[in-house]
């Protein structure tokens, strides 16, 4: 699953331009999110464990899960726009597969199926332990749409 | 639609289950999210606007739509359920409408179908104005799983 | 639930203009489904049970469940839509609510959120028994967009 | 793609158990689908381009894409259930991202993630040409429950 396409790097223009815009996501910032990796097509978000992301059981919050995900899949489409273009989220779907823990969260949005328009993105959310161990706790399908970012 | 059934409050006890719940929900505090209506199958929480809580754009971040659409699907299940039962969300799905804008956010989560293993619930978050003003900017859909709260 | 505006007609020329798309789909007249009503943003259709559209228990299956509601969703979108745009829809997530018995399926569509380029609808099924009886079998919610017909 | 593994065939005691459930639902075999292989964990269904499955455009209809691939993460589940055990579809969602254009589509259901009470199934769907050109035309996620056969 870790094969060298999946750590293909976006060109530096578009690793700016996510990261950036990223940098603009007040919620991000206040979980405590940083991007991992920006490839063309998939991007990674990673968000420790922490007291201000729980449910009531102490678990990353599905809310919280979400959250990376959702931004993810966003960003993953927006590594294939051109700099005219911003992404917005139409809807996703999101299995919680199992308990949210980890030392930390990854979550990973890759793009479908890119589109003039719309495009869709699988989204996965895996809980990471400190010794590396990788489990699925999460996973979705995120519908986006481009818009002229000059019409805003 | 903000006919009398809706106002209608929950028991002192299923409230204050709810409301304890709630607070252990680190995310929720962290958010500034706070419980604004406990009724039988229909709980409401509203989000206050604030940097900590945006997208890049300035709006609220689908994330935090979402959190909190989630837990007013999950408490709205839970005040169905009996004390030794607890819920967890398996999956949900929600169609963010508009920008979500506003002085505050109003997720409201009502049971669809009660079950004794699962529960469908109906997600609606509002855009509230300082005036009074309301929009729909989000719309969902979700299935919860109860399970034994001595089995954790 | 059954008031007035619920059961207000489209115009002749949207009736006619849905009622024709209705009978260009192979699936729908091959399932036995018909359009049994066509109001402005909410379209309604009725499928007779019998052995051709059952699962392996003898309940109407899934897949003809959520087509007569996907159809139902689309036609309530394209009944909004002028002469010239047409309605493809881009994914729609159901909830199956209980065995879908009864005498016969009756699915409506109802616009949740009409757009220039993308729509919203909710989706329902109920099952409805020989003496009116009715029961929500069904629960869902579907992104559609519209396209330019003579673009096609 | 097309490695080993997915290629595997289920044991014949298992075949015989998700090929006689398919043979009893009338859908199936008034669409004319078939079931195309049936592996561990994996299901495929096959369904012949005809008219009796389109829309108005003259593709496969959402509902008959959608029927196939309900059907094929339903029977994946059922690969891995003992015989008492039954499957009912929960909810699924569903994105149509190009027209179900081709000689026939196929449907592959996948288990993402087996549990007790719930399984969660990815579902695709792939237009494919006379010539063996494939496209993929459909994909999801789906929620399964399964079900005490005897208790039916």
């Amino acid at each position: 699953m870790e094969d060298q396409t999946r750590r293909e790097q976006a060109s530096p223009a578009v690793r700016k331009r996510v990261q950036d815009s990223f940098d603009r996501q007040g919620l991000m910032s206040h979980l405590g999110a940083r991007l991992a990796h920006i490839g063309p097509g998939r991007v990674r978000i990673v968000l420790p464990s922490r007291p201000e992301v729980t449910q009531q059981h102490g678990y990353v919050h599905a809310g919280a899960t979400s959250a990376i995900a959702d931004s993810a899949g966003g960003y993953a489409a927006l590594t294939l726009f051109d700099e005219d273009s911003d992404v917005l989220t139409v809807e996703y779907k999101i299995n919680l597969l199992a308990p949210a823990a980890g030392d930390h969260l990854e979550a990973i949005g890759t793009v479908l199926r890119p589109g003039r328009t719309l495009t869709v993105c699988g989204l996965e959310v895996y809980g990471v332990q400190g010794d590396g161990t990788r489990k699925l706790v999460a996973n979705g399908q995120q519908t986006l749409i481009r818009v002229n970012r000059s019409a805003e």
